[in-house]
């Protein structure tokens, strides 16, 4: 036999387990949907319980998962990323009761409308089915997404990265242990058994049918390649380009409060802003200012003319710079003739994740929110409330920027479809 | 030049056209977003106008088309199907009116909250944006999906069957210049300026990013090509396998008049039942009837052994048959051991589209409307209610029987998405 099929055959073993446990996936859904509502708090109650009992095996796991990291040569922040402590393990296994405690999302009456031939119809909140989590090596997203798949009535099938298997295997374990002291089906919770690749390709094409929707979750290359080439529907956001726009009506202090906040309090999450957009008029009294708390906090700027002219640490920026989630401390600075040149540059560069209009003008303020073409617009607060905790839902499993069914932050509710529940009483069509 | 080369061209300069057309329509929709809502409904009612004035000359269009489908050799009921009256004229003229009249669905509030921090948060419907309907040859389609569409604030672009091209033409005519009279971009209901099958291709792979969802309007070998290749979301149904669930609690009066009104009322739509089940406890007193009321009515019964022995005009139902979507005066007929084996067949071998269960039990009736998992579900009522008029939606796009943001009948509502407005007064995040 050749080398070829050496490789071939491990791979089509991979892909032929990961049907089989869509497969087993899909029966769990079912089952789930039928059980009590209850039993999936339980469940997370239990596993939370467990993952604390089982801490040092989850942290021996995890050591195992680091020393090979090292082994491997992976960066620093990789590895910080990828390491659990004490307080870690506790903070994940908070995270369960936290989702375990939000009301049921299943069952939820969404409307109720009466027709004049007498029939009742309710459209009532289901579970979506079978959720696929593409992850990277973070540990904590087996039992976040885990737990938001399970509250809300899912069964899921998650893929991490190889980089964390055995840590991941662990925290799995425990969320299978609570499955079975609730009596709930544990492929409920299902993982990858492999870290072949070939488990990855096989989710994007649906698993054999089985998989409703898949969530990435991680940097742009994954995203992208999940949402370019999944066969079934993605919750994704490929990029956050956050703008802050401040208008002409601007108040000066909020301005440059919402915007430091904006940037730089946590750089690397998608809410933080990248792009900052000042009206022609404002600009004479706030560029400098806004410019100078920036770089006060640790900010570097790029700017077009105009914000090089207000202060010489500003390096130039180009086109480029108006496309770019950097990320980091980083902004990019432009100065625009209006509030439509505002919304025209938001709809031209941004992503349409959240932007945020600063004026003390309604007028203006509500033609942003309006105009504006983003899951979130906010007015006078900073962009990094874009989060589902800050919204109130609870825990999320991603922010979505596409269109279709959820947009915005992705909790327990957004992980729901509905159907329609319809009461006769012997109606017939004429 | 070979003749290779003489077949390429043109379906290269169709693709590109298709292209620019999506562009056309992306600018239209954000002038869509921004334009006082009531010009959209000025523009059906105007549409409604011009669509009479210039009966006439639609109908002498349509009389090409059947002339030229008649030389082609296509079938009376496809011609059936293709023809325009007057009458019919009158009936798209009044759709457009209907449609018009139907309330704003953008800019719906579908939830408020306010956060502890005074962060004031809305979720607002807002249009989904480009949407593409591709749809076999009948004319109607062209004037209900425009108008279906432009009243949810989004742009369109059709994409009609090549045998009504001319009838198509006239009336999209219509719609554009209702558009123009409103003072609405022409390409918010655009139309695929040719005949060629490569506009489709185009259209599935999204035209260059620019459509947000797909809509096919047709039989099962155009949905299913379109589920298939479209690299965009679809809004499909791709059968409608429909039960009516006899159970054994059922009333004898009521389980026939809905039965024969579920399956014969009208054979060839979605909503019409396919498959009858009956509990084995109510197979003696109900079976033989209900056959009977079915042969009566003219519809071919196929069954299991049960039903063969209750009425001797019953054919041999094999597997296929419970998979089988008729849309004609034939029914599958099978006994059940119980309400779980009723849910459990339905699962096994239904689409997801409606069904029904026929009982005075309240727990039974419960525990089918919670656990057989379709778009619709019924107690006591024709399954020819599924229908988006019958739910009070208004006119229907089509029916979902997919999971993701519409299920069931896809009205103007169900063509829009949301957003998140936030107000503050300065909050920035701790």
């Amino acid at each position: 036999m050749s080398a070829a099929v050496q490789i071939v055959e491990p791979e089509a073993e991979v892909r032929a387990a990961m049907r089989a446990i869509g497969g087993q996936a899909r029966a769990a859904a079912r089952a789930l949907a039928n059980a009590p509502s209850e039993r999936r708090s339980q469940a997370l109650t239990a596993a939370a319980r467990v993952l604390r009992e089982r801490a040092p095996a989850i942290l021996s796991a995890n050591a195992r998962d680091l020393a090979e990291g090292e082994t491997k040569g992976l960066t620093p922040a990789f590895l910080d990323r990828l390491a659990l402590t004490e307080g870690r393990v506790e903070a994940i296994a908070r995270g369960l009761e936290e989702v375990a405690a939000l009301p049921d999302p299943v069952g939820r009456v969404l409307a109720t409308f009466s027709r004049p031939n007498g029939l009742a119809i309710e459209r009532v909140a289901t579970p979506l089915g079978v959720v696929g989590v593409i992850y990277e090596s973070r540990p904590n997203v087996t039992a976040d997404a885990g737990a938001l798949c399970l509250k809300s009535g899912n069964a899921v099938v998650l893929r991490g990265g190889s980089d964390s298997f055995h840590s991941s295997a662990a925290i799995h374990a425990c969320l299978v242990a609570g499955l079975r002291e609730a009596g709930l089906p544990e492929a409920a919770i299902s993982r990858a058994p492999s870290a072949s690749r070939a488990a990855v390709g096989e989710m994007l094409a649906g698993l054999g049918g089985t998989l409703d929707v898949i969530v990435p979750r991680g940097g742009k290359s994954l995203v992208d390649r999940v949402q370019r080439e999944a066969r079934v529907p993605v919750f994704a956001h490929l990029e956050g380009i956050v703008h802050v726009y401040v208008d002409r009506g601007a108040d000066r202090d909020k301005a440059v409060k919402i915007l430091v906040n904006a940037k730089m309090r946590r750089t690397g999450v998608c809410g933080a802003a990248e792009t900052l957009l000042v009206h022609r008029d404002a600009a004479p009294a706030l560029l400098k200012p806004l410019i100078e708390a920036l770089i006060g906090a640790g900010c570097a700027v790029r700017g077009d003319p105009a914000a090089q002219a207000a202060d010489s640490r500003v390096t130039p920026a180009t086109e480029e710079d108006w496309r770019t989630e950097y990320l980091d401390a980083i902004i990019a600075v432009r100065v625009v003739d209006s509030l439509e040149a505002a919304i025209d540059h938001i709809e031209t560069f941004g992503s349409h994740h959240t932007d945020c209009i600063v004026t003390e003008d309604e007028a203006a303020a509500e033609r942003f929110l309006k105009e504006v073409d983003s899951a979130i617009v906010l007015h006078n607060a900073s962009t990094q409330f874009a989060d589902g905790g800050e919204f109130g839902f609870g825990a999320e499993i991603g922010i979505a920027t596409g269109r279709m069914h959820a947009r915005g932050p992705v909790g327990v509710e957004q992980l729901c479809t509905f159907k329609y529940r319809v009461r006769g009483d012997g109606q017939i069509r004429p």
